[in-house]
C-alpha cells in the first residue's frame, strides 16, 4: 500500500463521516419533527468534531507528509489540495474554532429574531463579534493584499479581492445601465399570463420531467420540498433537489428547480470514484453556481427551451393555453428592481452583490462600524436601484449570510454569473453544441461542460479552469454581451 | 464527576453515533435514490463498527467496572443491563460477528431472489450457514436448558424455551379450537363494504386524525411511506412510522398506522433524557409488541372506537355511507386461513407464530435439517390450517426473520399478544380508564400504559414488568378470554 493509499482511506472514512452528517443536515431541512431539533444538534456537533480531527490530527499530518515524501506524479493536484485544506483548518486555534461556531449559533437566532422584528441594534453586537472572529481567522490564514482575500478564498480558492474588486467595478456601471433599460423596457411586460392555478402534483410532474430531459439522474438524486431550496450531495450518487411550490405560479418552483438542477448536474458529473479526494469534489462556489446559473438563466430562459417546454407546460396548467411563445418568453425575461436580493432578476441581480461586496470589504478594514452599516447600506442602495429600503428588515438585515460569518461569500454569486456565461459562449463556440441547443437538445452542453468542468473535480484552481474550459480567466465581457443580448 | 456519569458519557456519545445510524436506515427505506445504496451501505458498517467498539472496547469495560464498583444505589437496574449487553457484546469472537454479518447480508439477497423464483434449494446453503452461525452464537452466549433459549432471550430478556414453548404448547388446540370456529362464522360475513376508492391523501388525512387522537405526538414524530410498514426511533424526540397504502381499502393503511403507531407511544412514552441508558430503552421485542397489537386490536377493532370514527370515515370515502356499524365491525373482525403470515387476521395469527417456533427449534437442536423444512412446514401447516401451500413462496420462504439469522424472533409476536391482552384487562380493571373508553376517550389508557411501561424503561426483566403491571407473569387466560369474546 502506497503512501498515498494510506491518506485515501483516511480522507475516505472522513468522507462517510462528512456524508452522514449530510444526510442528517438534509434531514432537518425537510422532514425531522419539530422537536428532534435538540438531539439533532447533538449528532452533529459529535459528528462535526470527528470530521475535523480526523482531517487534522497527527495521524493526518504524518499520513500526508509520507505522501508528500513519496510524491506519487499522478497526485500531484489532490496533495496540493489536501495539504491547502489542511493548512488552513490547522492554522487556527481550537478555542477560535469553538468561539466561532457557538458565536454564529447564537447569531444566527439572534439574526432570525431581529430581522422578523426589524431590529438591527439587537442584532449589531452579534455582527460585532463575528466581525472580530473573521479578522482574527484572517490573521490567522493569511493574505496578500487584504484580510478579505484571506476569507473570500475560503469560498474561491485562491481568489484576492484585489482581481474580484477590479471586476466588480468594470461591472457596476454597465450592470447599472443594462438594469436601467431592461428596467424601463419591462414596464410595458406584464407577468400576468404567468399566474394561473398550479397544483403541487403539477408542478412536480414539469419539474421532473424537465430535470430529468437535462440529464439529472433520478437513480442518484431527488426532489423535496423546503422553505430554502438548496441542492446537497450526501454520496457519490445520491445528490438532492429541494424546491418550494407557489400554487399560483409555476415558474417559481421550476425556475428554482432548473437552478438546483444546475448544481446537481455538476455534483453528478464529478468523479464517482473520488468523491473523498479533491480530484472527486467541486473546486469553488462560483464555478459551482456557474452550473445553476447556466441551466437556470441561459439554458432555461432561452426561446429554444420553451419551444419545447411551453406545449407541455400548457397540457399541465389550463391557463398557459392562451398565452403565445413571445408573451411568455417576455414575462419570464422581464426586470424590475426590487429590495431582495433572492427574488432580484438577472438584470439586477449583481447589483446587489456589489452593494453587499462594498459593505462587507469596507467593514472587514474598519472603514466603516457595524453600526453604520445600516446607513451605509441604504445609501448604497438609493445609489444603485435609486430607491431606499423602508425597513432594514428588507435592507441589511434580509441575508443570512454575515449571521452565519459567512463575510467573503456573496461575490462568488456574481463570479457564477461571469463563469456562467463565459463557459455557455465557449460551449456554444462548438457547432455540435449549439446546432444541438437550437432544437432543445442540452445533451451536447451537458457533455461538453461535463468534460470542460465535472469531470476535473478540483484538480485545477478556478482560474486555470476557466482558462482551461474558455481560454481566459473570469472576465466580464461574455456576461455583459449575455445582457445586453438578453434586455436591450 | 462519578464513575457512573463518565459511563454515561460513553453511552451517550455511542447513542448519538446509533441514532445517526438509525436515521440513515430510515432515509435507505424511505427516500434514498436507487444507487446510493452501495455509499449507504459503507457509511452504516463504519457507524457499526465505530458503536461495537465504544460498547465494547477497554475503555468501555473499564468504564462499567469502575461504576460497578462504586455501586450508585439509583443505578442498580441500568448497571445490571449494561453489564448484560456488553457481555453478550463480547462474548462473541469478532471473527464469528464478521461471518456473521458478511453471511445474512448474502442471505438477505438469496432469500429475495429464492421467494422470487420459488427456489428453496438455492436458499438452503445460507440458511445453512446461518444456523451454523447460530449454534455457535448460542454456544457463545450459553444458555440453561436448550441452545434456543440463548437466541430467543436476544430478543426477549431473560425468556426461556422452556416458558415459551409451555405457553404455546397451551395455546395451540385452544387458539385452533377458537380460530376455527371464527373461519366457519366469518364465511356469512363480507368484506366487500370495507372496499371502495381511497385517495392516498385521505387516507393520510384519516390516519394523522386517529393517531394523533391516540396520542401520538407529531412534534416528534411522523409518518411516511414504504413497502413494509415500521417504527423507527432516531431520538428522544423524533419517531417515524411508516405505511403503504391501497387505493381499494384504507383499513390497510389505517390498522398499519394504528399498530405502528402503538409501538411509537411507547417509544414516545419512554424517559426521553435516559435515551441512552436503559432506563430510557424499550424492554424486549414481546412488550414492544404488547404495545402495537393493544392499540391495532384492543383498541382499533372496537366498538366505542368506531362509533367515534366511522362518522369521519364516511366524510373521506364514500362508499361507507351506506355501511352501519354492526356490519363495518363484522367485516373488520372476520377471520379466515391464509398462508401469509402478515396478511393474518387476529384469530388465526398465532398458529403462524406456533408453526415457525416448532421449526426453528428442532432445526437447531438438529432434529430435523435444512432441506426437510418444505416438507415440514407443509405438513404442520395441514396440521394447523387443513390446508397447505401450494409453493415454498407462500410457504417456508415468506419471511425474511431467517434470512437475518433472525431466529428465535417470531414468538415474541405471540408474546406481543398475550400481553397486550393481559396489559388491556388490567387497565380496563380501572374504572376510570374502562368509563372513559367506553366513549373512545383512551386518554386514561394511554396514562396507564405510560405509567405502567413506558416509563419503566428497561429497569424491570420483562417478566417482571408484567407482574408489576398485571399481577402475573406472562399467561394465555386473557388473549384467550379476549378471542373467544371477539369471535366466538
Amino acid at each position: 500500500m502506497s503512501a498515498f493509499d494510506e491518506l485515501s482511506r483516511i480522507l475516505r472514512e472522513r468522507h462517510l463521516y462528512g456524508s452522514a452528517a449530510a444526510t442528517l443536515g438534509w434531514d432537518q431541512e425537510t422532514y425531522l419533527p419539530p422537536a428532534g431539533v435538540e438531539h439533532r444538534a447533538a449528532q452533529l456537533a459529535l459528528l462535526s468534531g470527528k470530521i475535523h480531527a480526523l482531517g487534522t490530527d497527527d495521524a493526518f499530518r504524518a499520513a500526508l507528509e509520507a505522501a508528500e515524501d513519496e510524491g506519487l506524479p499522478g497526485q500531484q493536484a489532490n496533495l496540493r489540495e489536501i495539504r491547502h485544506h489542511f493548512d488552513r483548518a490547522t492554522r487556527l486555534p481550537q478555542a477560535l474554532v469553538e468561539e466561532d461556531s457557538r458565536a454564529s449559533s447564537l447569531a444566527k437566532a439572534a439574526w432570525a429574531r431581529a430581522r422578523a422584528e426589524n431590529d438591527f441594534p439587537s442584532f449589531a453586537p452579534h455582527l460585532e463579534k463575528l466581525l472580530g472572529i473573521a479578522r482574527e481567522k484572517a490573521e490567522a490564514w493569511g493574505y496578500e493584499d487584504e484580510p478579505y482575500s484571506a476569507l473570500l478564498s475560503g469560498y474561491e480558492r485562491a481568489a484576492t479581492t484585489t482581481e474580484v474588486a477590479g471586476i466588480l467595478e468594470t461591472l457596476r456601471p454597465q450592470v447599472a445601465e443594462i438594469a436601467a433599460a431592461a428596467v424601463e423596457r419591462s414596464e410595458a411586460v406584464s407577468a400576468d399570463c404567468l399566474h394561473g392555478p398550479a397544483p403541487v402534483e403539477a408542478q412536480q410532474t414539469l419539474n421532473r420531467e424537465v430535470a430529468e430531459s437535462l440529464g439529472f439522474d433520478f437513480g442518484s438524486g431527488r426532489i423535496d420540498a423546503t422553505a430554502h431550496p438548496f441542492c446537497t450531495t450526501l454520496g457519490p450518487a445520491d445528490v438532492r433537489l429541494t424546491t418550494r411550490y407557489d400554487e399560483a405560479d409555476f415558474t417559481s418552483s421550476l425556475f428554482g428547480i432548473l437552478h438546483e438542477a444546475g448544481h446537481g448536474l455538476y455534483e453528478q458529473g464529478l468523479p464517482g470514484d473520488d468523491a473523498h479526494l479533491p480530484s472527486g469534489s467541486s473546486v469553488s462556489l462560483g464555478i459551482h453556481e456557474s452550473q445553476s446559473r447556466l441551466w437556470e438563466n441561459h439554458v432555461g430562459r432561452s426561446r429554444p427551451f420553451w419551444e419545447k417546454w411551453l406545449p407541455r407546460a400548457r397540457e399541465l396548467f389550463r391557463h398557459l393555453r392562451a398565452v403565445e411563445l413571445d408573451d411568455f418568453l417576455a414575462a419570464i425575461n422581464r426586470a424590475g428592481y426590487s429590495f431582495i436580493r433572492v427574488e432580484a432578476d438577472e438584470a439586477t441581480y449583481d447589483l446587489h452583490i456589489i452593494l453587499r461586496f462594498l459593505i462587507e470589504r469596507r467593514l472587514l478594514n474598519g472603514e466603516i462600524r457595524v453600526d453604520e452599516v445600516p446607513a451605509a447600506w441604504n445609501e448604497l442602495f438609493e445609489e444603485l436601484f435609486g430607491m431606499s429600503p423602508s425597513s432594514d428588515a428588507e435592507g441589511c438585515l434580509q441575508d443570512i449570510h454575515w449571521a452565519m460569518g459567512g463575510l467573503g461569500y456573496f461575490p462568488t454569486y456574481t463570479l457564477g454569473n461571469l463563469n456562467a456565461a463565459q463557459l455557455f459562449r465557449s460551449a456554444m463556440a462548438d457547432a455540435g453544441v449549439s446546432a444541438a441547443f437550437a432544437r432543445a437538445d442540452t445533451a451536447p452542453l451537458l457533455a461538453w461542460m461535463h468534460d470542460q468542468v465535472h469531470a476535473k473535480g478540483a484538480t485545477l484552481l478556478p482560474q486555470e479552469l476557466m482558462e482551461s474550459a474558455t481560454g481566459t480567466p473570469t472576465r466580464p465581457d461574455a456576461y455583459l454581451t449575455h445582457l445586453r443580448e438578453r434586455f436591450l
